[in-house]
């Protein structure tokens, strides 16, 4: 938001305001007259509670929080969570019950409720959007709903989690697990439960959400076939190149008759496939199409970055229906 | 449009009527009530004149054609002009004068007068939509357009011509130059003049249009810095391979400072970049953005389907913005 500010002003008519941020372990604060997101950044990154930033009665809690909606848009970004999706459904159903936009990065509410949450922001006449879900700002939601008119997506496959690729990649260069591991959480790709990356929790509940909204089935991440990386070997890797193949972490989904199969497992994938050059933080999506059949949408070395730039296009589409 | 009547009419509440067809070299036809495109299709394909399904006075020419507007879209598929953009440019002008919508698949038109025709069809109220000119139906123009709002696009590489691709990699496969290209023809995926392909004109042209739209620049096909396949060589293919490099025809367009450099040329490629993996008629673009740095949409094995998509997307664009 900082960085786009004047570009927002001139090309969208669009000024913004941070009326509240609430953390996990640093406090809360509301002041609808606006905060100064470098100073709370600076309170924060000092390890001080930016509650300092407060104005009016104590916050009690983040429900309590949401509740008091001194703002338009609800910005949900705690860590996943692929089982019960909170706190997170909570924060979203709240903010959407009292008329507030929501955007998340957040796969856990997408991938455990879409339909029901889809519904109550039709209810409540709001926007629940959620591209940052899968590839960070890379398009996927966003170019299916509004680049690909009177199409369907059939299936897709893809390299979805960052961590275990960057892994796999370390590894092929000779690195050990561990050490690769360590290199991506230094990075702040990892998810904060590294296991969730490793153990291909992360990829299912993308893979749940991409198959929730794209094909309009329901699957919860606990019902995607699921192997990670974990039991992943340097000699497996070796094995796959004398082959002419290589490990990739693959979330697929297919559907054979009326049943909707989804799978998240390490796959060889032939060198000369683009997925095979998808390599570090890097990720894709083959979206299998009727009208352009495979379509493939890559993200090359994705950061947060990428992940912020995802909140920010949500913010555009909600601010170009509202104006 | 004949696969999809039912879902158009379904998902969208979308009839649609053909009222008139104009051809090179089998005639005329207009008919305010509708004419059945399997019948033209049949007299075209046996060497017929499409003059029988006329109704109404004789029509003089194409321009005539476009003049007595029993349509709300003109759908302008004549074939490249790299140089002056005839006849389509002129197809596309009356068109829009007549306050009827277009939508192209030819190059020609926004690669020589991209800024004279959007602001003679914002003039006109009128759509001026183009995004199968590049990359068939994949979206690339509507990707910016729609899906990555607030970014700003700082150059672009790719693979965008499917003949000249198709021949390369036929040619690492050990086949001839002549052959590929022959097949390429028998495909139905070479320019009506293949030396367009061969030549580096058809990406020139798509190279420009990406520039002009994409970067806001003025750059006539000409005026890219062209240099097709017809020189490459088997021996120019093993010698990349040795390297550990592919051959490819690469469309480039970077600024420095405030000058524009765009290419086209025959460029080494590193196996194990995304473009190398770009065979046959696949086609690939990479986007540098300033929002998620390199972003690369690939469409596979593209065929004059999705070209005929890539119409389809179009229409649904302008009948969105008219209902």
């Amino acid at each position: 938001l900082a960085a786009k500010r004047r570009e927002l002003a001139s090309r969208y008519q669009l000024a913004f305001r941070l009326t509240g941020i609430a953390t996990g372990s640093h406090g809360h604060a509301i002041n609808p007259a606006g905060i100064d997101p470098k100073r709370a950044l600076r309170r924060i990154e000092s390890g001080k509670s930016i509650a300092r930033l407060h104005v009016g009665d104590p916050v009690l809690d983040t429900l309590d929080f949401i509740r008091r909606r001194p703002a338009q848009i609800l910005f949900e970004i705690t860590p996943l969570d692929p089982i019960k999706g909170q706190p997170a459904l909570d924060h979203i159903r709240t903010a959407l019950e009292h008329k507030i936009h929501v955007i998340t990065a957040n796969k856990g509410p997408p991938a455990l409720a879409y339909r029901e949450l889809r519904e109550l922001a039709r209810k409540q006449q709001c926007h629940f959007r959620f591209e940052g879900t899968v590839m960070d700002g890379a398009p996927v939601f966003n170019l299916v709903e509004k680049t690909l008119p009177a199409s369907r997506v059939l299936g897709f496959y893809g390299i979805l989690n960052a961590t275990s690729n960057f892994v796999l990649t370390e590894m092929e260069k000779g690195r050990s697990f561990r050490r690769a591991l360590k290199r991506a959480q230094a990075m702040g790709i990892a998810e904060a439960d590294p296991s969730y990356d490793i153990d291909g929790w992360d990829a299912a509940a993308k893979t749940a959400v991409l198959a929730n909204v794209l094909l309009g089935v329901q699957i919860r991440p606990s019902r995607v076939d699921r192997k990670g990386i974990g039991a992943v070997a340097a000699e497996d890797l070796e094995k796959a190149s004398r082959k002419g193949r290589v490990l990739r972490l693959i979330a697929r989904v297919s559907r054979r008759g009326g049943r909707t199969v989804a799978r998240v497992a390490p796959e060889l994938i032939r060198q000369d496939h683009p997925l095979a050059q998808v390599r570090g933080t890097s990720s894709a999506l083959v979206l299998e199409t009727d009208t352009m059949k495979e379509l493939i949408v890559t993200e090359m070395e994705g950061t947060v970055e990428q992940t912020a730039y995802a909140l920010l296009s949500d913010v555009l589409t909600v601010a170009q229906s509202l104006s």
